[in-house]
């Protein structure tokens, strides 16, 4: 079984620390009374307050609409633990078969929006839809991070960074330089 | 001294290769005679073909106007061996000190753009503004990249993914899952 971190409030402002490293993700959406997830490796934070995060959801996939239709979703950061989960989801549509059920994922509920947070995933972010000026042209939307959810432990959990071909790099390991930054750079 | 890898032409229908997992980057830029290194962790692949990159590139940095002014920068790709040039690079300004000598990193002359690239980097993509529509509300660039450059050895070098508080991520460790990709995933 999959280890199911306990999650705690995170602020918003703060959510790089876990998106910026340029993590696979796992989006989940709601719409119509049905539920879906995809993994996305297209993602960048915009700005720290509001906290927005750009995304690049592909037409082509069964949350595309979802999320159009909605205007939300939850971003979810999976770790190590659920690398065969983060595959078998990039790999199937939720046209064809319920995600959640098929990956033995455990939908929990939002507190701002009405997609579900993956309760198997380290982190869990809540985003609304703040800007859709570049969707048709390039399927980019720009999220706004509503609430937060993240596990405390571990500290520096081991995410999947996407390289295509079917191989990912893992970040786990740490260096800090924190003493060489300008405070107000930090 | 840096160790400086040896590149060579790279498709650049393929740069999610070394974008996509999040690494930070040295993005270098020219204008009016000057030329300035930044160190940027805000940043998308957006399409294949043509190759887009969404980018964050803060007013407040030197190289904003230099990018916005010239249209054109180049994003490289530093490793773990250049961690020190990339976090002084980060907390110092281009309108103070020439980063190329102050750092010991090289100019190289690109092919397509008047930026120059950093010999000492793995990676070097020479990228022009594609999309400059949500410059003024975020800052925020579509680039182009338009000729890419990469070392062949390492084929999975270390990079850093940063996540604020002065501390880096490192990536570099494997997992292939290549065959449980669907081939039109891959």
């Amino acid at each position: 079984m999959t280890k199911t971190p306990k999650k705690s409030d995170f602020p918003v402002s703060k959510v790089r620390r876990y998106l910026e490293p340029g993590p696979i993700v796992l989006v989940s959406s709601a719409w119509d009374g049905r539920s879906n997830i995809m993994t996305m490796g297209w993602h960048t934070c915009m700005e720290f307050t509001p906290a927005l995060v750009g995304c690049v959801i592909s037409a082509g996939n069964h949350s595309f609409d979802m999320v159009r239709q909605s205007g939300e979703c939850v971003i979810n950061l999976p770790t190590t633990t659920l690398t065969d989960a983060v595959v078998g989801i990039g790999n199937t549509s939720g046209a064809e078969i319920d995600k959640f059920a098929h990956f033995g994922l455990t939908k929990e509920p939002a507190e701002k929006v009405a997609a579900p947070l993956i309760r198997e995933c380290h982190a869990s972010f809540e985003c609304r839809v703040a800007d859709d000026r570049l969707v048709d042209a390039y399927n980019f939307f720009v999220f706004e991070v509503v609430k937060a959810h993240a596990a405390v432990s571990p500290k520096h959990p081991e995410t999947l960074h996407y390289t295509g071909d079917g191989v990912f790099m893992v970040s786990g390991r740490v260096i800090s330089r924190r003493s060489r930054f300008l405070p107000e750079m930090l």
